[in-house]
């Protein structure tokens, strides 16, 4: 059969679930949908591919359109293409994920959002489409493939402690971590180093504040 | 801005690398393609997506038709997208990996294909589309993900000497596996049992043969 450009074609959309951790608690950036459908629902920030334009540049490009936040790392998590997943048309979506430095995440919303926030995981709102699930998915991913470097380097503000630094590690695994394994584990690795002589301010026991070794 | 469908759709197609272990080396089933873009190089088998088709539906029926081969489980690499990764229109595809015995594995050429076989994934011919780099993307992931269990049960044929299954690991690690190690490794994993009396035939010395416990 030769080809034919005359089948029906689904619309392709990108979203990107950037998580944070703030307060120590793991978080992810949600939009308010400002259209129809669910119009007023939070989701997970996206949407269509242009016709000439990579899966990963409009991840990008809809991601600060719609928070403000200009990504760093993209990597995807998969595809999504139940039939019945948009009320639209034929969606399927390419998900991506990013992890962001709760101090640098500076929320604007924008395009079709009417606000943008984020949300702590286990404190979510009621989400559009099948973004609970795909959120879930993500979760499962970041958690599987996350470790102690990739949450220093990339989830942490400039100058933290070491507390600081496990609780992140704690938030993102999910799990409580002990702590003299845990600083054994940072020596070994070798990954951060002390800023020198600063401390915590306002804390009850002062704690060194360490930066990531570049 | 509200909804309209007037924007651009690009295609989707999915595509299935079917990996297996044959004569102790890792394979790759491909067709041979019997149409115009590519006509008469290898590809891995896929197609459209239909429009009201889940995406795995459409994975497991499109290598059905181009090589017979009812899949088993089907894990989901994940979107290739580059914008002129075909040549026809705007094409992205939905990559999955699936794992079958050797012995199981009937190859029938069938709609776009022309033929479809086995190739060691070390002796490879050229690839249509950006297939080489999917591939390579997908040996990766294998490597990452398989482990001894997954190998067994998906891998081997219903009765197996405990150095086939070796080979097997060897083949899909791509490492070589310290004899030792292994057998203590099968004993903790309780994973195969002796089939009870039988050995290999024509074997120099005859090994024992096993199957995985159900």
């Amino acid at each position: 059969m030769p080809y034919t450009y005359e089948h029906p074609h689904p619309a392709v959309t990108v979203d990107v679930a950037v998580f944070t951790v703030s307060d120590g608690r793991l978080a992810v950036v949600l939009i308010r949908r400002a259209e129809w459908p669910h119009a007023g629902k939070w989701a997970i920030p996206g949407g269509f591919v242009g016709i000439d334009e990579s899966l990963k540049r409009a991840a990008w490009r809809e991601l600060r359109e719609e928070t403000g936040i200009k990504a760093g790392v993209l990597e995807q998590l998969g595809a999504f293409g139940r039939p019945d997943r948009d009320p639209r048309e034929r969606v399927i979506t390419v998900v991506y994920i990013s992890l962001a430095a709760a101090d640098r995440l500076r929320l604007e919303a924008g395009s079709d959002a009417s606000d943008a926030r984020l949300f702590y995981i286990d404190d979510l709102p009621e989400l559009a489409f099948d973004h609970s699930r795909i959120l879930e998915h993500a979760i499962e991913r970041l958690r599987d493939r996350i470790d102690t470097e990739a949450v220093a380097r990339q989830l942490m503000p400039a100058r933290f402690t070491l507390t600081d630094l496990q609780r992140a590690c704690e938030a993102v695994s999910g799990d409580t971590i002990d702590k003299r394994n845990f600083r054994k584990k940072l020596k070994t690795l070798d990954l951060v180093e002390p800023t020198g002589g600063e401390t915590q301010s306002g804390a009850h026991r002062p704690a060194k504040l360490y930066r990531v070794k570049s």
